[in-house]
C-alpha cells in the first residue's frame, strides 16, 4: 500500500491506490478544510504535492487555483487520488483553524451549582442483625455524606443490576454519583472505591459550521480544556437549508450520527487534551440553533424549513446522552438549550444567559450575527426577538477580496486622511490575502472618515491618489498592493463591494430598529448593546456606529460577549439554577417575523446610508463627520 | 413430517420425527403440566398414545404409572418421541388446571384513579400567524380537553421523534396517552384519530408457580378478561432456592426472559381472550416475590439465599416495560410491588393492600399459605411480619394420598361420628384419587371430633369398625375404599401423614403466636383474620380452628381474599393513590426471623397438639370437643 506522508507534520499514513488525499489526510488525523464536504466545490483544501503520482484534474479545477499555485502543482485533497507514495505539504490555511474563542466571558465568577455530584461511602456489610437491602444501605450511605435524603434518590435499572456486585467486589466502598432530576434525584452511576474527584461535563456549542466543546471539572467549576473541530455534516450541506433539504432526501439519520460525531470528537479532543478518561464526564449541555438541536436529537426539523415554520419542540430537553451515541459515561444526562423559534434557537438563549441582559431591569440590545443576524430586545420583563440574512457581505462573502477570519486576513484597518495610505494588521500577521469582516468594517468607516466615499458609499472620482482609480468592477480604493500581498494581486475594495455591505449592515440596523419600535424604546433607552458570535468580537465598535450597522450609543455601552452559545453552555453546565430560568426565557421572548411588518422595508431603505438617511438618530456620527470633513476642507 | 392429533381437542400439529409429544402439545397450544420442565423428573405430563410409532423407556418411568396406566400405553409426554403419524389423548389432570380465581374481592369497589389516560384532540394546523411548535400545540390541545397544564407534561425522545409526521399525517386529529411519572405527566404514545377507548392496563401475578393476568379497561376500570399459566421459569427448577442457583450457575438472562415470557404468555392470552390488541395496554402492574421481582428486573437475586439474606432494593420500581422485553404498547410503564425482604415481597405487600389491614385501625392478622407461608399481624400504624415454611403436608405432599388441588382432589369431607363414615366431594366431581389440603384439614378435624384420634394425632386402636386399621404404615383410617376411587387403591390417611399435618400447622400457628407475643396482643384483640393464597380459599374456616392451625377467634370474623398478590396488583393498576402508600406499608413492617426467635420453637412445641397444648388458648374448640367426647360417651 502507498504510503502518504504529510508535511510538515510528517504525519504518515499507509492507504489503498485510488484513496483521496483527503481521505489519506483524515485517516492521519488531520483537519482539512472541506467546507463543502469533498466535492470539489468549495477549493478550500489545496495541498502541494512534492513527490509522488497521482491524478488529479488540474484544468477542472483551474479556477481554485492562483498561476503560482498552478505552476508549483497544487492540487484539491479531495479529488486527488494516490497512485504511489506520496509527499503532500498541506498549507496552514488548507487545515481547519481552531475558533479563539474569547474566555473572558468564561472566565467571570460563575455560581456553582452542580446538578451532578459524586459521593464517596464506606458502608458496613450486611449481618443478620442488620439485613437492609443494598440500595437503602447505599442511599443511607449517601445521606450520610452530605447527599440527599434516600426517600428523594431514584435508581434506575441499569444501576440496580450493578449495585450487588459493586458494593461487594470493592469490599463496601464505592463511589455514587447522583444527578438532580425532575421530581428528585437519580443515581446514574457507581464505582468501586474513591472517584470522587473524577467528576466533569461537558458544555458544547453545536453550531452549523464548528462544534466546540469546553471541559469542566464539575467538583469546583474550573475548566480544563477547550477544543473545536467542523460540524461533520457539512458534508451535507453548508447551510442550514441545505442540511434539511438533505434529510428531507436521506432521511435524518445520517445527519443526526454526524452532529453526535463532531460532539464526541470535540469532546474526545478536549478530554486528551485534559488527560481525562471521557468515561468520567457525567453531564453534557449543549447550545445549538433550532435545527441543530433537533437533528441532534433525532427530531425531525423538515417544517422549520417552509411555510409556516413550525419546529417540533422548544423547550429544554433532558435525555441521556447514551440514548443519542454521545460518547461519554452510559448514564451521562445530555441538557439542551429551548428555542423560541426556528430562528431564535439555544444558541441565541445561550447568548441571553451569557450576557445577563433577562436577568437585569435595564433594556439591553443583544446582536449576534453570523451569515444570519439574531437580534433580541429587553430586559427581565419583556423580550422582543427578530433575526434575518445579512447576506454573506460581512463575512467576507460576495466582496471581491473579501474572505473569511483566516490567517492572512486583514482584521485592523486605519486610513491616513491626509495621504489615504493605510495601516493594516492581519491575523497571525501573514501577508495579507484579504480582508475579514472585521476588516470590512474598519475599511467602510475609515473611507467615510477620510472623505473617499460619501454616504451613499459611493468614491469621490476627483481624488487624485494613486490607491483611488478606475478598474475593472468600476471605481476602487486599493488596500494593498500586489507586491505586498500573499496573493500576487492588489487587494482592493469596489464600489459593489461598499454596496454589499452597506445591504448586510442596513438589514442588521433596520432589524435594530424595528425591534425598538415595537417595544417603544429610543436609543437613549439601551442601556447596553452586545455583540455575540466570532464576529462580534473582532469588531471596531466605534466603527461599527459610525457606518450605522447598530444604534448609536456611547462606545463604552457596547459590549462583545464573544460566542455567546459555549459561554451560555458553560453556565448552564456549572449552574442548575440558571438552566431552571432558560425555558422562562424562551417563553418569554416574542418573536417578531420581520417580513411581515412593513416598517421594516422601511427602517431598512433609510439604513442604506451611512450609516442613516435621519442623522438625528445618530448625532455623535454626525458631529464627527463634520469635523471629518472640515479638516478635509 | 408426522401430523400429531391430541384427543379430545383433536388439535393437530406438523411435527418433525423425533420432536417430544410435550413440544408438539405446547406448539399445538395444550397447557401441559410439567413441573419438573420436561425432565422426566415429575410424572405429571402422563398421555396417553391411542395410535401411531413412538418411543419411550417405559421401564426408565414405570414407577410414575399405576399398573392400568402401564397396560394401556400411558407415556410421559416430555421424553416420548414422535416416530410417525400418533394421535394422542391427553387426560384432564395432565392439562394445567387454570387457577380458579376468586373474583370476589375484585368485584368490590376499588375507586378508580387510573394514572394513564388518553386524550382525543382536534388541532388547528399551524399558520403563519400561529406558528407555535408542534409539541405546545399538542400539549395546549391536551390541556382543553381536560388534561394536565403543558408545562407539567414531558414528551420524550420517542414520542417527540413521531409528532411531526403523526400530527400531519393525521390531519392534525390525534389521541395522546398521558402517564403520571414522579414530578408531572409523561406523553407515552401519540396515535392517529380517535382511539380513546382503546386503554387497557394488565395486573399480573408473578408467583413462583403460576403467572396470572387481568387485563383492565383504564378507561372506566372494568375487567375484561383473565388469563393465567404456568411461570416457565420452572424448566430452570421448581422452588425459587433452585433457580437462584440456576441463576448462580447460568447467569440471570434465561431466567429474566423466561419471567417476561410467562408475562407476556398470560397477557397475550388476557388480550385474545378480551379481543383486544396487547399493543393498546399502557400500563402493568406485577406483584411478585421478591426473588421474583428481581429476575423479572434482571436484578440479581444471589444475596438473598445465603446469609445474611439481602436483597437489592425492596422500594416500588417503575420501569419502562419494552425495557425488560414486555410486549405492550412500547413505551407502557411497568410498576413492580415493593417488598419488606427476601421472604416478605410484592405478593404479600399486595395481600395487605388487598384486605385493607393496613388502612384500618383494628388489627389483623393475615396469613398467606402456601409452600411457605407468610403471616402478617398489625394495623395502620404498625405491623409485624415473618414468614417461614409450612411443609408439603398442606399441599398434599409428604402424605401417602395428599395431592395438589387438582379434579379428583377431596376437598371436602364429614365423618359421621357414629359409623365413622365419610361423606366428601372431589373437585370437578371426579371419582377421587386423593385428598388435597382442605380434605385433609377436614379429615383431620372430623377425625378429632370422631374420636378417631386424640389431641397427639394418634389414632385409637380400640375402635372396631372396618375403617381403622393397622396398615403397612401403622395405624390409618380409610377414607375411601379402592372400588369407589380412580386409582384402584385405598385412600387412607395414616399416623404418619397426620404428624405430618400436625407439624405443618404448628408452624403456621407459632409464627402467629410470635408475632402476637412480640407485638403484646392477645386473639381477643385480633378483629379478623385473613387467609390469602389459594389454599385459603378452599378452607373450612372452623376446622382450621379446631385443628388449631389459626389462633381461635370467632369463626364469622375469618375471611378468605383468596389470590391477594392478584388482588393487590388490580388495584394498583386502576388506583393509582394506593400505589402511593405501599413503599409506606412496607417501611413500616417489622421483619421477625423466627429462627432467631427462641420463643417461636416454644409455641411450635406447643403447638404440635390438637390444637393447642394450653386449651384455654382455644375455649369454644375446647367446649366442642368435650362435647363430641361426651356424646360418644
Amino acid at each position: 500500500m502507498p504510503t502518504v506522508t504529510f508535511i510538515p507534520s510528517y504525519r504518515k499514513i499507509d492507504v489503498e491506490k485510488g484513496t483521496t488525499v483527503l481521505d489519506a489526510a483524515q485517516r492521519a488525523g488531520l483537519n482539512i478544510n472541506v467546507v463543502c464536504g469533498g466535492h470539489g466545490k468549495c477549493g478550500k483544501c489545496i495541498v502541494l504535492i512534492k513527490g509522488g503520482r497521482y491524478e488529479f484534474d488540474r484544468e477542472k479545477y483551474g479556477k481554485f487555483f492562483t498561476q503560482n499555485e498552478m505552476m508549483t502543482g497544487s492540487c484539491l485533497a479531495c479529488t486527488t487520488t494516490v497512485l504511489s507514495d506520496l509527499q503532500v505539504f498541506v498549507p496552514d490555511s488548507t487545515l481547519i483553524q481552531e475558533q479563539k474563542i474569547l474566555t473572558d466571558q468564561l472566565k467571570a465568577e460563575i455560581e456553582f451549582f452542580p446538578s451532578v455530584k459524586k459521593y464517596y461511602v464506606e458502608l458496613s456489610p450486611p449481618t443478620l442483625d442488620n439485613p437492609q437491602p443494598d440500595l437503602s444501605r447505599l442511599l443511607w450511605g449517601i445521606h450520610k455524606s452530605g447527599g440527599p435524603s434516600p426517600e428523594k434518590v431514584y435508581a434506575p435499572l441499569e444501576v440496580l443490576r450493578i449495585i450487588p456486585e459493586r458494593l461487594r467486589h470493592s469490599n463496601w466502598k464505592v463511589t455514587a454519583t447522583v444527578a438532580l432530576v425532575p421530581g428528585g434525584y437519580r443515581v446514574i452511576d457507581l464505582e468501586e472505591n474513591d472517584t470522587a474527584k473524577r467528576l466533569y461535563g461537558a458544555a458544547v456549542d453545536l453550531g452549523t459550521t464548528t462544534v466546540v466543546a469546553y471541559l469542566r471539572d464539575l467538583t469546583d467549576g474550573s475548566i480544563l480544556s477547550v477544543a473545536s473541530n467542523y460540524n461533520r455534516q457539512i458534508s451535507c450541506g453548508e447551510d442550514i437549508l441545505s442540511r434539511v433539504n438533505f434529510a428531507k432526501r436521506n432521511g435524518l439519520e445520517k445527519l443526526q450520527a454526524l452532529a453526535v460525531e463532531s460532539i464526541n470528537a470535540a469532546i474526545t479532543l478536549a478530554a486528551n487534551r485534559a488527560g481525562i478518561d471521557r468515561e468520567d464526564i457525567y453531564e453534557v449541555v449543549v447550545a445549538g440553533n433550532t435545527v441543530m438541536t433537533h437533528i441532534l436529537l433525532g427530531i425531525d426539523p423538515a417544517y422549520m424549513i417552509s411555510e409556516p415554520y413550525v419546529p417540533v419542540v422548544r423547550r429544554a430537553l433532558s435525555v441521556a446522552g447514551s440514548r443519542i451515541g454521545i460518547a461519554c459515561d452510559p448514564n451521562a444526562g445530555l441538557f439542551s438549550f429551548p428555542a423560541v423559534s426556528d430562528f431564535i434557537g439555544g444558541d441565541i438563549i445561550a447568548d441571553i444567559l451569557a450576557c445577563g441582559m433577562a436577568e437585569r431591569d435595564e433594556i439591553s440590545l443583544m446582536i449576534d450575527i453570523g451569515t444570519n443576524f439574531e437580534v433580541v430586545l429587553g430586559n427581565r420583563d419583556w423580550m422582543f426577538s427578530c433575526a434575518g440574512a445579512a447576506g454573506p457581505a460581512l463575512e467576507g462573502g460576495e466582496v471581491l477580496f473579501g474572505m473569511r477570519a483566516n490567517p492572512g486576513a486583514i482584521e485592523r484597518i486605519k486610513i491616513d486622511p491626509d495621504t489615504l495610505d493605510p495601516t493594516y494588521s492581519t491575523i497571525n500577521g501573514f501577508r495579507p490575502a484579504g480582508i475579514c469582516g472585521s476588516g470590512l468594517i474598519d475599511l467602510l468607516a475609515e473611507l467615510i472618515c477620510a472623505c473617499v466615499i460619501d454616504r451613499n458609499g459611493r468614491i469621490d472620482e476627483g481624488i487624485a491618489k494613486r490607491r483611488i482609480r478606475k478598474g475593472r468592477h468600476g471605481m476602487e480604493y486599493v488596500v494593498v498592493f500586489a507586491d505586498d500581498t500573499d496573493i500576487r494581486k492588489d487587494i482592493v475594495i469596489t464600489e459593489n463591494d461598499i454596496k454589499s455591505l452597506i445591504m448586510s449592515k442596513a438589514s442588521i440596523l433596520a432589524a435594530c430598529m424595528t425591534l425598538m419600535k415595537e417595544a417603544g424604546i429610543t436609543r437613549e433607552q439601551i442601556a447596553t448593546i452586545y455583540f455575540a458570535g466570532a464576529f462580534g468580537n473582532y469588531l471596531d465598535k466605534r466603527n461599527a456606529t459610525i457606518i450605522g450597522l447598530i444604534p448609536e450609543i456611547p462606545s463604552e455601552q457596547i459590549k462583545n460577549i464573544g460566542n455567546g452559545a459555549i459561554a451560555g453552555a458553560n453556565i448552564a453546565l456549572i449552574n442548575r439554577r440558571k438552566r431552571k430560568i432558560l425555558d422562562e426565557i424562551a417563553m418569554k421572548i416574542a418573536y417578531i417575523e420581520l417580513n411581515a411588518e412593513s416598517s421594516f422595508m422601511d427602517e431598512y431603505t433609510q439604513g442604506t446610508f451611512l450609516p442613516h438617511t435621519d442623522l438625528t438618530l445618530f448625532p455623535n456620527v454626525q458631529r464627527f463627520l463634520n469635523s471629518c470633513r472640515m479638516r478635509k476642507g
